[in-house]
């Protein structure tokens, strides 16, 4: 629990014989891309492989790929990519990775595989699947993994053992301790028992609401929120969340067909990933509910409800539309009820109160998680955390998916129950654990970088390219380009500057290019001078004028061409 | 209650006589820049003039204040502002009204004016002011308006009473009803009860928490929350809150003389105001508690708190330093104790979890209302709102200071207890309210834009040059400069391209080069080409390989200049 972790850790040393390393890609101290790298015996097995939504700072960014250059060289080491459950911060990263090496097996449950198997065809990917379910065991070269049933908010979601000579790690995926979820499939906590009893050496957890006190509420007391909301309503209902949330998705099914309403799903992924929900039976549709969009806008509004994408705000989703008027089939009339039955992920606050916003201004009673009850979380709070460690009694914790506050939250949980400081490994993204001779500790750190994608381009944008849209972005630019005879320096043109970002009115310029003009004639006036040279005073002459007049800082690009 | 309610609006008629009408610049559809502008017999009374804070899509912006332009030709008609309270939100934008008018009076309370009185000092403007306390009549014009104690998150709020002949308008300002107050100013619902009694014609209400249902929670519940994480500290504690919220940090100073720790405040307007506080006798500070920030960490850990801005996650303020390990005076060590005993503003979440998240990677505990009790908020709640209509019975009810969301909660608030659909007035900015022979309705609406303080200058950052900076901050830029001969446009020299903000590695550009040559070659084949026909080629071409080879849209700036 040393401060600037990272900073003060070194490479770390080779991996002693017969030890088991751990090293997350991501997930450690921020909410996605989650990525560990388990290797035995030198040989890797992955555990998830998720994205990472951009943060304001990181303007213009579509997504924040795990570094994989910590394996790139060693991809033929990787006997498997586990993936837990079928989340774009678990799976979203597959088709990256997989581009490197595309044979690399895939195993999760049948649900999981689903959803990456539809998305790696959309890049035009064939993976290699292997299928496998709770209570089930697959060796993958030295590491042999066996499935635990966890509930999480999205079918289907398991945590994984990985037996190997060093030790057991149980890695937990994300879940929480639903009591009574709507299929049915608890966090098996007699797996956690029978694992702990036999040695967890060092358990990776969900740390994601540590720092929320006790247990969650049951999936299930959404129904009845749900069905006040639809007996009150007397127009068009609209419900967002998750595309992936099949159990809330099921949960409006079934209020819409006690109340006589007939349900058109809106949005790409709502209407995908509903559709492998229900072929693989864990959506269950009343026949004759389901109709398309165009036949539910053509009904009285009194008899549908829309079940749309956008629950957090994106301001191209169905829902981002419809609040902003410019939806092509669907115009929110005063009356209308939103229901937002989901999560406020951190980040996403402005653009989510943006839409209800959006929705109240056009008369919609807009119906959200501060409202009504019609989210819960799929994350275990403190009180499950607690649990769970008491349960599985590991050696060592090492909190993982989380930013510091939840990971420092579950480190205090865990020293309630009685494990020392030296039995919690807090760690960040890069930190290397090595467990040796049923000894986990931090033995140095690799360097993480941020990839990002952007557009076409994996990788192309940078740091440098950040930081020069933070300033764009602040401030624009002002570019002044000057003409001159090579060799002399002698200005042959008219000094021309161009600005965009600074201000609306251009005459606002007027003085910087006299002034740019004076500077360079004083500079020349004692002969000869070099285009790199001109390029210097332009810049200054410019950066300060802007500064004085403005207490501005554009980007000042001067370009001195030689013609 | 219409749809898309100004869009439908038209210019107001002119205002009948004996009439009174009310427009808001400012803080409907919003939270800040309060403005409203009463009108009667041809003179205006000004209610609040605070700023705004930009939002993620106006980037580089300071702040957002009032469009002054609907009164800007009449500023000889206004007889004073009114300033219910010194927030921010209330006051902000003063300094640039009176810019335009330097001796409007200002009416307010004493700790109001003495706030506002220290901003104008920064503008070296010396303001005529006119102070008043619960209970005065002040007559400004035709308007007697008349002051009654509220409670609120900062000493010495007030709402106000404008009796006209037209009829009598209340404005609550911002308010809350703590039962009680650790400095006894209760929200005086006699006087409430009196003046609906004699009969408010239009309530204009705080709308705020409308969305929150029941009471508030006293401020006095803070201590003993407060006390309880001092008694548990066993480092250095640092707290920090707004810097006008002088209760709140009484309650600190108050454990801290319990706990045995001196007080250091940190951060330039937590300092300028207690200062003031204390002077006015609203913050009691036991003798030798405070001390210089120096003589505080010189002293042992645990026999200091600091007190300091930055609740709100500002990079550059003395907690958002303190978190990102770069505050000059102050070290964050593991084991220290931060506080943020505050609210979390929408639109801050991301910079307050940043702070957050860097304090716990620096190994401190941080105590924030979502683990603890440390904040309570200072707007009524739904069950105030209603209790304050069930008192003051008014005619009509206006609800202000709100987004959207906030003010339709309101109405529906008004509809629980009575008021009919015509008698609660939904607008936003802009709209004008005619209350005419009792009766008050929406007559119409004034155009209002967003005027923003960027740097040095007010106004000159307009819509355009907002959506270029948001086009360069999520793509950058690709200017290419070609130098023709005049008339002929035979290219003189070679195609000069400059990028940023798109890719970091200079070589990506070279094919784009290469395309413009090629395109401008085939363009002059056929003869002489004027420069904004081949500046069109250059951003056709360059565009559609950016489109096509990254799937992009940098900002694409050609210039052709003749040599």
């Amino acid at each position: 629990m040393t401060a600037g972790l990272t900073a003060g850790l070194t490479a770390p040393p080779p991996l002693p014989a017969g030890g088991l390393r751990v090293v997350a890609l991501g997930g450690l101290g921020e909410i996605g891309r989650n990525m560990a790298v388990l290797e035995f015996a030198g040989r890797l097995l992955v555990v998830d492989c998720g994205v990472l939504f951009p943060e304001v700072h990181q303007p213009g960014v579509d997504l924040v790929l795990p570094d994989f250059s910590v394996i790139e060289h060693r991809l033929d080491d990787v006997e498997a990519v586990v993936l837990t459950h079928g989340h774009e911060d678990h799976i979203g990263a597959v088709p990256y990775l997989l581009r490197l090496r595309p044979d690399i097996p895939l195993v999760g449950s049948r649900f999981t595989l689903a959803l990456v198997a539809a998305k790696l065809r959309e890049h035009r990917i064939e993976p290699v699947l292997v299928e496998v379910a709770a209570g089930d065991h697959h060796a993958a070269g030295p590491f042999d993994t066996e499935f635990v049933c966890v509930n999480h908010s999205i079918p289907d979601a398991l945590a994984v053992a990985v037996h190997t000579p060093a030790g057991t790690l149980v890695h937990t995926g994300d879940f929480k301790m639903d009591q009574l979820p709507l299929d049915g499939a608890l966090t098996d906590l007699g797996a956690f028992a029978r694992l702990g009893e036999a040695g967890i050496d060092l358990l990776l957890s969900d740390s994601t609401n540590a720092e929320v006190p006790g247990f969650v509420t049951s999936e299930r007391s959404i129904g009845p929120v749900l069905d006040a909301v639809f007996a009150g309503a007397r127009q068009r209902l609209v419900v967002s969340s998750f595309a992936s949330h099949v159990h809330r998705i099921q949960q409006v099914l079934d209020s819409a067909a006690r109340h006589g309403r007939r349900v058109a799903l809106v949005g790409r992924s709502m209407v995908r990933n509903m559709g492998v929900a229900q072929e693989l039976g864990l959506l269950h549709v009343p026949a004759g509910l389901l109709v398309p969009v165009e036949e539910a806008t053509a009904l009285p509004a009194h008899q549908v409800v829309l079940v749309s994408t956008g629950s957090q705000g994106e301001p191209l989703s169905a829902l981002g539309r419809m609040a902003a008027g410019t939806h092509a089939q669907v115009t929110i009339q005063p009356g209308d009820t939103v229901v937002l039955a989901s999560s406020l992920v951190p980040g996403n606050e402005t653009a989510v109160y943006k839409v209800i916003n959006g929705l109240a201004r056009l008369g919609a009673t807009v119906v959200h998680k501060e409202t009504a009850r019609v989210h819960v979380s799929g994350h275990a709070p403190a009180g499950e955390l607690r649990l769970l460690l008491q349960v599985a009694r590991p050696r060592h914790l090492m909190p993982v998916h989380g930013e510091w506050r939840h990971l420092r939250a579950h480190a205090a949980i865990a020293a309630e129950v009685g494990l020392r400081p030296d039995q919690v490994l807090l760690a960040e993204d890069g930190v290397v654990v090595d467990l040796v001779d049923g000894v986990a500790s931090v033995v140095g750190a690799v360097p993480i970088g941020d990839v990002f994608v952007d557009g076409a381009t994996v990788g192309a944008v940078g740091e440098e390219t950040l930081t020069a849209r933070q300033i764009l972005g602040d401030d624009g630019f002002v570019a002044i380009t000057v003409v001159v005879e090579p060799g002399t320096g002698t200005v042959v043109a008219p000094v021309h500057l161009t600005a965009r970002g600074f201000a609306d009115d251009p005459a606002v310029f007027a003085p910087a290019v006299e002034l740019v003009e004076e500077a360079l004639r004083r500079t020349l006036a004692d002969g000869p001078v070099d285009s790199h040279r001109l390029a210097q005073v332009v810049r200054r002459t410019v950066g300060t004028w802007v500064a004085t007049t403005h207490r501005r800082r554009p980007m000042i690009v001067p370009t001195v061409l030689e013609v």
